[in-house]
């Protein structure tokens, strides 16, 4: 396993103004490669600081990954500190001087001189070009004092950085490791990490390979898949298997094996079988729309939806009735049925997600966390009762992630029932031309 | 200037399971104080590694701020990896002990005996206690060896580590510092963030107290003024003196000098004046009425809200006139008004917000990043072209900040002529006080 370092090179770092993201998804990556990330170190524009860190990088890992530091001013200073650590000198690379003639060629504009600093590449080095931006990337294999390290430079910007690491740096990994990896993501919903961990433990307990990694967010749970073969395939066949386990034990659960967030899948189910949405949402204000809306395509599925904070609103836009409203108040079961099936006659759509609550802050002695989210589909209207706890942005983060799951199981059970319908369609129809 | 590097020690942060947020928030906040921050590095939960990443840290920096691993599991080795460096011994501190009886008490729960391993303290050092979870943090002042050095140990999780930073470690470097040090917090919207800076390049180039820092994120740009004296009360009659002059050259476009959110300050507006509001959304599909909601309180202002993602739902529940639609489409000022105006009749709030626009995916030549943003308010109604670049993510976000700067303007707008009527009442008043 290759002891991995990120040194993350940029004193906007040090100031706080961007949180280092790159270091996140590098580290998030890697292990998927089989490699390990034991330090991250972040240092400034400062030539002698970065050259010290550089030092004691090289000294405690096997591959240090610098991101940052690889544009055209005069405070990026990556490449010349590293090359003038290691002894190498700088030369102009043709290709990527082409490369930033192109780049700005394409934008109607002209490259200033300092631009093609950014095409000076250490001798030796492998070059890793930048399909959005300006800045290529290097990887340097050392001799002499650092023989057998690995220096592999990165710029800083994420929509830049993230594509060259799974173009080069995976394959570089996977290229030092003696097995090929296959690794999948179970994305889960409805059971919390601790949960899934029991449910998982016979089966995840002293396995090597297949390994597994949970992580938790807001109303969800992955489980990392890695698996390792002499080949890629059988790889994927160890990793399949496993994943079919996790489906059996966990069941509808899980909601996707493709990593997907929970609004991505819903938008994908209700495309593929020519369904609609609508929402109407107290609490979340908007919220369940705005995440439905973020999936590229969305407004094939997505009809209309209301946010309707107020009891008028409830009222007007929905038709709740006042009765419902006094005798339950506006947080109960009730309400949240008549909000669904208001919304569902509304928009005219397939289904309808209502959601209301209690996000906090307490007002009075208002149960904070108790949320009710119904959904009403073409089969039936369902409304669950849930108590979430922690703070407002959470509670209502929790409300939209189970009120877009919820909507899945039931375009699941629709699903389930047309198939049935369609068997026994094409059954009686086999019958018919048997009777023919 | 006290040199101050971050260690974050934490599996977790190497794994990618979470970014490293603290060092964010610390690294934001130093220059407030007078410091700078210098490194930042994350370790592992491992006692020798843990251990040389602190004598380097020593070696170079005056103050080192540890995050994580006061946790009561075997894994949590901060304290003690530091105690044994330093040569301390750990001591059972009594009131600690107490604090994680009242803690589990409070919640119904009793600690078990890991818990109590968090009581132990370094002797000589300051315990920090802490209001939000049971591991306290300490502050030691080290002698010997390393003799002016300051180790600060704040616990990992961000809703602890950050009262804890506010209250004890902020007073820890105002007390070390010469000067007392005041900041205040410029937020603009309306203006980019060169554009910023070239305004106010008179003011600022060369001045060295107070000193100036502008950060730039989606729609919004900050400028931070920190100015330093002898007395708080002098400190901050220059950063005043200093944000008085912003004001002036960028006027309108400074939407709050209290580091608020845009959609806290229109909550605010909105409250103070007893106006409410009410939105239509397209593009960005209840990202405007879900910011707007996040606001605690929101409820007082925010009356409803209409996601008309579709033709159909602009005609339905808005009344967007099908003549409209056929011969401007739907990405069109005079559609974006008769949405606002629409909504405003639904609702019956004072204002109504609407927005209407292409996000991408490029369909056919959809022209993407055209976007409409309409208030209809009580005086009159506004609509405004916009063009926004970047991602589908990007442009509802500046469609969202956009939208809810905007109707900001026109309440501040309502406010100066309200106040006019009134002084010309007052005036009437006065007269017929003089008349009589």
């Amino acid at each position: 396993m290759l002891k991995t370092e990120i040194l993350s090179v940029g004193t906007e770092l040090l100031m706080g103004q961007i949180v280092n993201t790159d270091a996140g998804y590098i580290s998030k990556r890697l292990p998927e490669a089989g490699a390990g990330v034991y330090y991250h170190t972040v240092v400034g524009d400062n030539p002698s600081r970065l050259r010290d860190c550089l030092l004691i990088a090289l000294d405690r890992a096997d591959v240090v990954i610098t991101t940052g530091g690889l544009g055209p001013t005069q405070d990026d200073l990556t490449k010349h500190t590293i090359a003038e650590v290691l002894g190498l000198k700088l030369y102009d690379h043709r290709e990527s001087r082409d490369r930033i003639d192109s780049f700005f060629a394409a934008r109607g504009r002209t490259p200033t001189e300092n631009n093609y600093r950014q095409a000076m590449i250490p001798e030796g080095a492998e070059v890793l070009t930048n399909d959005n931006g300006t800045a290529p990337g290097c990887l340097i294999r050392c001799t002499g004092r650092y023989d057998g390290r690995v220096i592999i430079m990165l710029p800083g910007p994420p929509d830049e950085l993230k594509p060259m690491f799974d173009k080069y740096v995976m394959k570089f990994y996977s290229d030092n490791s003696r097995q090929k990896l296959h690794s999948i993501f179970v994305r889960i919903c409805g059971c919390g990490e601790s949960l899934v961990e029991t449910k998982l433990a016979s089966m995840i307990d002293g396995q090597t390979n297949p390994t597994f990694a949970t992580y938790a967010k807001s109303g969800q749970v992955t489980v990392r898949v890695t698996a390792g073969a002499e080949t890629e395939a059988e790889a994927e066949t160890l990793t399949r298997g496993a994943v079919e386990k996790i489906k059996e034990i966990l069941g509808e659960d899980v909601y996707s094996v493709d990593d997907e967030e929970p609004e991505e899948t819903l938008v994908r189910l209700l495309k593929e079988n020519g369904l609609t949405v609508s929402t109407a949402e107290s609490l979340t204000a908007g919220m369940i729309a705005s995440r439905i809306a973020s999936v590229p395509g969305a407004s094939a599925a997505l009809v209309s939806g209301t946010v309707v904070y107020t009891d008028e609103a409830k009222k007007r836009l929905l038709g709740v009735n006042e009765k419902t409203l006094t005798e339950h108040t506006a947080v109960s079961a009730q309400t949240c049925r008549e909000m669904a099936e208001g919304m569902k006659k509304l928009s005219g759509s397939d289904f309808s997600i209502a959601v209301t609550g209690y996000a906090g802050p307490r007002v009075a002695d208002e149960p904070v966390g108790l949320v009710y989210i119904g959904v009403s589909a073409t089969h039936k209207t369902v409304v669950r009762e849930c108590r979430f706890t922690g703070s407002r942005e959470k509670i209502r983060t929790l409300t939209a992630v189970n009120a877009i799951d919820l909507t899945r199981r039931l375009i699941a059970e629709l699903k389930i029932k047309a198939e049935g319908v369609r068997n026994d369609a094409a059954a009686a129809a086999e019958g018919k031309e048997e009777r023919v």
